[in-house]
């Protein structure tokens, strides 16, 4: 047991109280627990080891819960050449776009993958995250998607983060199937999602819908399939036009749909009737020069829990500091601070499924991150800044 | 002597090369200084300890040629009530804007000023900056812009970067001279002029330019006097308007005029016959979720050089990370990777008018950054990631 005092508590425990803040507070942990939280006057255990935090800011350790960080090759060449004026059409032809990061990443061995991964992860652990979603989604066949998932997994033995794994084979159609959707669909996304999942590879099944990629239809065949085998679902949804993917998602209890800048009225009330998070991407709007907004005000007023995450990806986000992706939730979609806040942590959490972490609660998770900050604003306030002290994961100090 | 193998270069040592791509190269260094840098098959020096580099990418050490990191407090408090819907009256009332940092920097001692500073400053060295300017202008009378010039030279001794700096009382009003434009121009800043220049504190002289702070004419004053004191000068102009600042500072000889999103024709071309270096500032640009972009394409069809900086403030541009800056430069601005570079090397050193640094090349200060990159693009195309390998200030290894 370890109690920690003189501490200012985010406990981000509360739909409705904003931070949850508590000045002069302790924080008590039994094994990878927390089993108390409070103000330091009504602590409970006077007898255990104690650190004195300084009056630093504790907030739950953060959550990123939409990400892509795993792949082969990067594309800063295609982004160079864009700038450079050139067309889409000749970057397609110079080899560049999502299929080049499926060409690297089926070169790629699964230890060149998990290198390049770590450097990725090892920035958003340095930000206090302490729990990551992965996606597969650039192998688009069965061999390289279960390789980017055994990869995933190999992060979270790596370091000390929890990793949440994501079946994504519905992310783009690959030239070789281009004239057999149903082949694709059925042989790698079906198929490939059995491998997976008798390989305990999969905490969750994700789709792109939308015209570029996946249909309303064939996105629901495949979350009826990961229904089959008990799996939770999420979705890509509403990124570029509204195909009304949300609301199906919702319709099939999914954790999340995430994107929505094309999101309407009827997706928002489904999204709020199932309890299904909204998980905006800034980075991919920032990145995208999008100009549609997300419905903020709307899902706010319906109720629906609002996440935000970094969808670090080598084309539309390469993103990879989320406390840049909070400041981007306040400044380009008008999150509040404690909005943003919640977004990292108690929604993100809940957008995995993770009931147990995402607050500081007894009975929570005792993953925690700690801030030389006097006031939580700060963390959404500054930009390319990172104020960490210390990070908490499982109880322990890493 | 030391001599560096197995290196990409990126010299950016020429105006019409891009980078100025080195690969298998070497560079010689003599003390401070660079005294060869090639091909290392025509590497002349080969008896000297060498360092193998690994393949890496070396740069010109970066600068960022327009910061205010010197300041009390901080505004998280106004960026949150701005988020949760106060409007800037409210604000105001509250005790918000420039003047609260003006009010947190005069209270606070030089001490406090340093290590908040100090706090910033190490981001910005973490990523390669090997120079910053630092200007005052946020106390608003001659004792305390003297204490945050002085902070500024402590800056400078206390870690391995060099700091210029800029006398900027021109900034705001101070509430105490609001019926007194001209006893303020001339007491505070001519004065205050006259005494930090007599104590060595200023190496440029700044101004804003705006309706809501001082005229064309005013600014005009103030730059004659600062050349009768053999002081370059520079301005805040066009930020929100145009006011024919950038011109009036280009018939100044001014190093630099900065922002410019409303530069007009008149402005480009005499910048373009001053060789005023432009210096964009995306960070305020998008923490104002402005939508005029500055003139980029008219900039380079005049032959302006194009600088990029952090515009590291309290207010309007919270942002401490220089690589991000390049990537706002490219992402919102349209400036390709090469520019962006260049931006904070060889036209930053310019806006500074440090003409011994910014590229590699015999005679420059050896300032380098070393890079766990394969090509210079990829420093502008991530966003929230830090790929520094080491820094080099002046020979040494820091
Ligand atoms: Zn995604
Ligand atoms: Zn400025």
């Amino acid at each position: 047991m370890q109690v920690l005092v003189n501490a200012t508590l985010a406990t981000m425990a509360d739909e409705s109280a904003g931070y949850g803040l508590i000045d002069g507070a302790a924080l008590v942990i039994d094994g990878d627990r927390i089993i108390w939280a409070g103000a330091e006057a009504q602590l409970p255990h006077r007898d255990a080891p104690r650190r004195d935090l300084g009056g630093r800011l504790v907030t739950p350790g953060l959550v990123d819960c939409h990400t892509h960080v795993v792949f082969g090759g990067d594309r800063a060449q295609e982004f160079e050449m864009r700038l450079e004026g050139a067309s889409y059409e000749e970057i397609a032809r110079a080899g560049g776009g999502i299929l080049s990061s499926v060409r690297a990443t089926r070169e790629a061995d699964e230890a060149a993958l998990l290198d390049a991964a770590l450097r990725r992860v090892d920035h958003l652990i340095a930000e206090g995250v302490t729990t990551i979603e992965i996606k597969s989604g650039y192998g688009l066949d069965v061999e390289t998607e279960l390789k980017m998932l055994r990869t995933a997994r190999r992060i979270g033995e790596s370091r000390p983060v929890h990793v949440a794994t994501t079946w994504l084979a519905a992310h783009a159609l690959p030239p070789e199937c281009k004239d057999d959707r149903a082949g694709y669909l059925r042989d790698v996304v079906i198929r490939g999602m059995d491998r997976a999942h008798a390989e305990g590879l999969i905490d969750a099944v994700d789709g792109f819908c939308e015209g570029i990629a996946f249909s309303r239809d064939e996105m629901a065949a495949v979350f009826d399939h990961a229904a089959g085998l008990g799996l939770p679902v999420k979705l890509h949804a509403e990124q570029l036009s509204d195909l009304g993917g949300a609301a199906m998602a919702a319709e099939h209890g999914a954790l999340s749909a995430d994107h929505l800048e094309y999101l309407g009225a009827d997706g928002i009330a489904a999204m709020a009737a199932s309890g299904t998070v909204a998980v905006l991407l800034p980075g991919a709007f920032y990145t995208l020069r999008e100009t549609q907004l997300p419905p903020v005000q709307a899902l706010r007023d319906a109720g629906v829990p609002i996440a935000l995450a970094t969808d670090a990806n080598p084309g539309t986000s390469p993103l990879t500091s989320i406390l840049l992706t909070m400041n981007m939730g306040a400044t380009l979609f008008r999150l509040t601070p404690a909005e943003c806040l919640a977004g990292v942590t108690r929604h993100a959490a809940r957008a995995l499924g993770l009931a147990d972490r995402g607050t500081i609660t007894a009975g929570a998770r005792a993953d925690l991150a700690i801030w030389d900050v006097r006031h939580p604003a700060e963390l959404s306030y500054r930009i390319g800044f990172n104020p960490l002290h210390a990070r908490v994961f499982g109880g322990e100090f890493v």
